[in-house]
């Protein structure tokens, strides 16, 4: 189902912008052994489900962006995504 | 040794930045298991020669940006590092 209006779109943490419409969010670690296992469960979830976000990172910090397909409006499916890297990330916390 | 003028650096198919001073390079690849991989073999590096680029990837590219540390003037491990980054994607091309 796609989500016509986005300002209907809230996941916690992550900030929705409009043009091009994306999710995004930033995490943060405490060592680069956390980043990297981070990045390993998140590239499973990715190959699991086919959706390879846009992934900025350093030592201990890893910015995800989430786009909409085809640069259509975002899709229940990214945003069940988002709710998903954030269970990853809680592992972390 | 501080590389003083930064117009002396050239490392195979970076740009070098001025202002902060970078390197930076942005590889593609065939498939997201490689892509994978070359991001496996580069966090061992980092963490073997302690330096942590910033990364930004996603499905079949990768653009690694090496600072110089402190934000003074690159450095020769720096150029070095390009290089042996330069040596980790040839195994994909």
């Amino acid at each position: 189902m796609a989500i016509e209006k986005l300002n209907q779109i809230e996941v916690d943490g992550w900030e929705c912008r409009k043009l091009p419409p994306q999710l995004t969010r930033r995490f943060d670690f405490g060592s680069y052994s956390q980043t990297r296992s981070f990045l390993d469960d998140l590239a499973d979830l990715s190959e699991a489900i086919g959706n390879y976000p846009n992934l900025h990172f350093a030592k201990e910090f890893v910015t995800v962006t989430i786009s909409a397909a085809d640069d259509g409006p975002l899709q229940e499916s990214e945003v069940e995504f988002a709710t998903q890297v954030n269970d990853l990330a809680a592992k972390y916390s």
